[in-house]
């Protein structure tokens, strides 16, 4: 991990102390924070922790984001964070924390190196050495959930083109800044080809500015069976963000222990770092938790603070402790001498500082130093947009559900330039032409198709002649043309 | 797997043939089914292959679906089909044939025993023996995909009560009939709450019905990695249709080799027998592919039909030639005696017909011959609905975006009753009360909402006046409780 921009604090990194934001979190938070906080004090960490307040007591005092309304301006004066697990309470009306955290402040690029600690901690897969790209702030997550009908509930899938240049720029330039040959994309592009295929389009377009580093495209479903099987075959992935959360877990388990994983999440003014794992409420408070992955997290940030010196001094005391076999109850194994508890653990690490392990590889100062640079994404040329028609949504369940009998109202109801072209259930076309094996549920998708373009105040005219009619129209979704080329897809059977 | 349904054609199934769909598909498809049928024939399968043309050539022959108009009949006439793998063409425009099937035939379970085959088959799973059952009708794979800015695409996740029921249901009567003890439930619910949610809420109500099968839940990513380290751990999986292709295939690779596992997809009135690998038209041509996953699928096929006895002794016949070191190139190992062809390797098992493996466990035909009952979904009791207010999208690039500026413009449109509350970009709130970090994408969602229940007349009153206003509002999502309970998901940050 190296410095994205010259964070402010790190001009008189020899004498002063950086002010960090630390969350202690919720369930084993506070123990694994105390812990690595011990081994950073002990390592001569030029950092002046400053605690933030977030998380389960928050949430539970009325805050639906689960911060203190000052909590902003305390992470925008440090600029950098040092986060445990937070709990988001079970019901209804909460948001996750991490998905605001990360989207606020732009934290676009979700950073998990993943490698095998072979044979000190369990592993099939002793070669892997890998790191996940994950995009941070798109995808299923921007939580945007309607429930429509009585039987349908719907998430936006929203993919940008921004948000895809920025990951996968981040990607390659990681790739070059930490001596890595092969970036591998992993999308579902053939299903989603409007979605997916715009990360893969942005993939390759950047990817030939890249000509040192190999580029290559995976199907996520292919994909992540093949990290689970043959990790040690890849080196930098960069996805989208539902998979990458779900191969992050993967890789992280086949290395052996989710609980040794740090990540970084960095954004262009703001960076977080954090273990992968949960708060694991029903461990808390007993001593036992791993702290190794916030172990991990610290050593990242120290790297991205430009204290290297210091963060390979950690990460090669974890890597003795490791070696010698002093392990937490989650990684025990062949080679455990001793099962420690968190603090224990956390000794173990101090009384190694200063020390390279004898046979897993040591980290040095050197191999971290080098700078990134970030470049925003390109402006687009000017694209000509043309509206064409509008997608209709209704909930109906008259006349048994028969399409035929919903497509004779709206075309009664249609206005002469834009006729109704089909209907879809769940995707489905289900006129003209429908077959009668196809379930219908409550949620019809009605679209109505000019040839050439039309005007909003078409639509709205359509519109009220549809709710005329006495139907219940649940959304829209309008038909444009980019330069000609249609922004819409077909519907299944069309 | 057993019948579902009293199949029409099973009652004189000793004396006359049934007549079964089967299409050769693209690629390596010929090759494989070519080899699967002749196994068919010599074990004595009373079965009489009916050819219908589906796939590559019929896509670029103008057909965007992949059929054959007159396809759609003789599918009808036989209810059930043996299918190899399609290649979709590269390129806009073809939708995908394989969703299509599954869709517009109701094929709403993919059914997908993964199992070791230690230690003919290299694994680090030996004892790996689970079901996955995919919903396999709705989620992403509904294709509706939209581009509504220069900048955004989108997709909907759609997810319906219905569909989840079914699924459910036919996981907890599959593990029933099928002798097993577990069942677990993977969503992602901490970030989708409504649609994940509506899945995790069914799987409880319906499991409480089945006492004698234990029931358990678990976070998508969390239990892909678990799969993909400890698979051992698994009995029966359901699973939403997106995360069900992933761990479908994340536990085939870990299993030992993907080329070996068949799976079926099931329906009320239908039924689709296939390899779970793809067409691999790199391979075609070469006599070097696995039928190994077609004639999984061929015995499931069987065994749905009810002729159990030839089921049993294919799969035996199977297990006799990898336990005699018979492979083909990709499961190749330690064990192998002979690296054969596609046609060699059929003949292998052909020959190994009327044995019985003797270290693998045999299979009996006995075991799988209890029946399933079919339960269509409830219809649930009356639902209030109300309509609250709507979130309409805009593409808007003026002003810096600055949300505070659109704001003031949607105030002066918006109505005393309905006014605006939030505004969003990507998900994430940036008015009232946003913050400057914040990446603003040119797609925005604006929430208009009321404290009382309002008429969709007020609506499209609304969007007139904001059409009036100049902007290009590109979508909405009207707002509904229902029971009192809101239908809509909080902004991040609200």
């Amino acid at each position: 991990m190296t410095a994205l921009k010259e964070p402010v604090q790190t001009a008189d990194i020899q004498t002063a102390l950086v002010p960090v934001s630390v969350v202690y979190g919720d369930g084993i938070g506070p123990e694994i924070m105390g812990a690595t906080l011990r081994i950073l004090a002990a390592a001569g960490a030029q950092i002046a922790p400053q605690e933030v307040r977030m998380g389960e007591a928050l949430y539970k005092a009325g805050h639906t984001s689960g911060f203190a309304p000052d909590a902003w301006d305390m992470l925008r004066q440090t600029g950098i964070m040092l986060k445990a697990p937070i709990t988001t309470p079970q019901g209804g009306g909460y948001k996750s924390l991490n998905v605001t955290l990360r989207k606020t402040l732009g934290l676009y690029a979700n950073v998990r190196p993943c490698r095998a600690y072979a044979p000190y901690v369990p592993t099939h897969h002793p070669d892997m050495n890998l790191v996940i790209i994950r995009e941070n702030e798109e995808d299923l997550y921007a939580g945007i959930e309607h429930r429509q009908t009585r039987e349908v509930m719907q998430c936006l899938k929203l993919i940008t083109r921004p948000g895809c240049e920025k990951i996968v720029r981040y990607a390659f330039e990681y790739a070059r800044a930490n001596g890595r040959k092969k970036v591998t994309a992993l999308t579902k592009d053939n299903i989603m080809k409007m979605c997916d295929g715009l990360f893969h389009t942005v993939f390759d377009e950047i990817s030939a500015e890249y000509p040192d580093i190999k580029a290559e495209h995976q199907i996520i479903d292919i994909g992540t069976a093949r990290v689970a099987a043959r990790p040690e075959a890849y080196d930098v992935i960069v996805t989208l963000n539902l998979y990458g959360d779900i191969i992050s877990d993967v890789a992280a388990e086949v290395a052996g222990s989710v609980g040794l994983a740090g990540s970084a999440n960095i954004g262009d003014t703001f960076a977080m770092f954090e273990a992968i794992h949960g708060s694991a409420p029903d461990l808390a408070g007993q001593d036992a938790a791993n702290p190794g992955g916030l172990i991990s997290a610290a050593a990242l940030m120290l790297g991205h603070l430009g204290q290297h010196e210091v963060a390979a001094k950690v990460q090669n005391a974890l890597l003795c402790a490791l070696e010698d076999g002093m392990h937490t109850q989650d990684i025990a194994g062949p080679h455990t001498k001793e099962v420690l508890g968190t603090q224990a653990f956390a000794d173990a690490v101090i009384e190694r500082l200063g020390r390279v392990p004898q046979h897993l590889p040591a980290v040095t100062a050197e191999a971290q130093a080098k700078e990134m640079p970030v470049r925003q994404p390109t402006t687009p040329a000017y694209i000509d947009k043309q509206l064409v028609g509008t997608d209709v949504f209704f909930e109906w369940t008259d006349s048994g559900r028969d399409p035929d009998v919903l497509a004779a109202i709206l075309q009664e109801a249609q206005l002469r330039n834009i006729p109704l072209k089909m209907i879809t259930n769940r995707g489905v076309k289900v006129w003209p032409g429908g077959l009668p094996e196809t379930f219908k549920s409550d949620h019809w998708r009605c679209r109505f198709q000019s040839d050439t373009p039309v005007k909003h105040g078409d639509l709205l005219a359509l519109l009220i002649r549809v709710h005329d009619k006495g139907l219940d129209f649940i959304k829209t979704e309008h038909l444009y043309t980019f330069d000609g080329e249609p922004g819409y897809s077909l519907g299944q059977g069309q």
